[in-house]
């Protein structure tokens, strides 16, 4: 076991312009495990109710998901539903029901206190931090958040930032934590809030794709302004039917790709970035997880040789 | 002469965050013809009016435009004010004077109609269509156009897109044009309103960059679903001040570029977007023109190849 996620598992109702779903299996732990699944075999750490259904359980075990550390609780599973406005650009949460993840005390077991790889998705910035405080030699630790830590835990959150290598947030976020509008500058604001010469910021734009940018790889060649900077479009779609997990989904295959390879280059850093965007737009294509339980690592391939194709030229 | 362009010469007066002009030299024609003049010797066909200023007239032959279809009429020059928000994301026209531009009749040269490569900037379609149909064997003909077309003269628009090979608008035309929010279905759509097996079709998405997409290259390795797909992300700047004449600056550099390579070939066309981007990056630096002006070539290079780094991966 070299990959590590903690974070939610959750009973998600989903309404957008092109389907409804009703306590669909959910939550950032579930999309980003399955979407390593295709790479690695990761280990997850959240906690469920007792209204966990065993298919579920089976559905984590069927990928290779190590659900060894997924505690059972009194009490009713994370329960979330949101409504997604016509052009899936918004969201409205209609409720948020944390049940038994209010008391989350994520204990690790001894095997998961190895990972190598780690990955914090988005949960309180304690919470993550007294997962991380457990394992033993990390080699790479992702973090995500949100607006709501950004506003409502800015200390917790600047504590955890200082061992974070890779930290993986929207635009939004990015503005937020930093009150600037223009990317690279609050870019360079973020990566002075994390470990010096070891950090990687991650900015996902949704449809556009993303700006990776790093401190990490001075002496690459595509460094600038004492930031490595890699910028990749978003993989056009025709058909996007639910865009929930997929930024979980691109955490998810850019972690597995990391730990399957075993290689933290600048030059790999941005394979990951290709395979985390493909599970991205895999994951939006139907409702929920249904797209991702029933992907072939062929159609990964493929899609991945089709960006390459899409995205390249000469000059 | 090999690449000839018909659009407007303008004062604009221009607020933005970052700065404020007052009667600058802009308008589509003048965005485009700087911006084509790094890679050939472009000639312009627009009107001003009798308070033109020498000094502008100098600035164009300065950069080897040949403005020996620069009309001169009675009036004062088309004038335009706009204000931009905080975020540049959005504008507000304060006043658009049309002048001497409300009677415009473009009448050609004879050296202007032996034109290969022309391009109809914004303005009345219906003027495009008599610009066009003076060129006697045009090799490859770009369009751009607006909203306030689309609306109030979407017939016209449709007869001049049927003589068109290069249409290149922004995100919100090709969905207004369409009906389609999604931009992959909007775009076989526009591509069904032109010239069959011979059209491309450039949308462009701001500091996002632009998909570039064909029926003309059907054997093309990219080919998917028919089309022919190209995608480009914005360049990262940190410093943006005013974003007037990008889209034109864009298109003086797409077809500046193919002029000069004389080579309409998909990798071709792939490399023309590559130098039209970098050349709206420069626009955008300062304000109006002012960027446009007192760049070099060499700046130009460094910026494509440097374009190069930030993109390219291997997967």
């Amino acid at each position: 076991m070299s990959l590590l996620v903690v974070g939610s598992v959750a009973y998600d109702s989903i309404k957008t312009p092109f389907g409804e779903e009703k306590r669909a299996l959910g939550g950032s732990a579930t999309y980003f495990s399955l979407a390593a699944s295709f790479f690695t075999a990761p280990a997850l750490v959240a906690v469920v109710g007792e209204d966990f259904l065993a298919d579920d359980e089976k559905l984590f075990s069927d990928h290779g998901i190590d659900i060894s550390g997924l505690q059972r609780a009194a009490g009713k599973t994370f329960a979330w539903g949101g409504e997604y406005s016509f052009d899936l650009n918004s969201r409205t949460s209609l409720f948020t029901e944390l049940n038994v993840f209010e008391n989350f005390k994520p204990i690790l077991l001894p095997a998961h206190k190895e990972a190598e790889y780690v990955f914090l998705a988005n949960i309180h910035p304690s919470l993550q931090k007294e997962v991380l405080t457990q394992i033993k030699k990390p080699r790479l630790v992702g973090l995500d958040t949100m607006n709501y830590w950004i506003e409502n835990a800015p200390h917790e959150l600047a504590e955890i930032l200082k061992l974070v290598n890779v930290l993986v947030i929207n635009d939004s976020e990015a503005r937020e934590l930093t009150k600037e509008h223009n990317l690279l500058k609050a870019a360079k604001k973020i990566l002075a809030m994390m470990p010096a010469e070891e950090s990687t910021l991650i900015i996902k734009r949704g449809e556009y794709g993303l700006l990776m940018l790093s401190q990490a790889f001075p002496k690459s060649e595509d460094s600038k302004d004492n930031m490595t900077i890699f910028n990749l479009p978003g993989y056009p779609l025709e058909d996007v039917v639910d865009p929930t997990g997929a930024g979980d989904s691109f955490a998810g295959g850019l972690f597995g790709y990391l730990a399957q390879t075993h290689n933290i280059s600048w030059e790999n850093l941005k394979k990951a970035c290709v395979a985390g965007s493909i599970m991205g737009s895999f994951c939006v294509e139907k409702m929920g997880t249904k797209r991702l339980v029933n992907l072939t690592r062929d159609e990964i391939e493929e899609r991945i040789k089709n960006f390459k194709k899409l995205t390249h030229f000469e000059a």
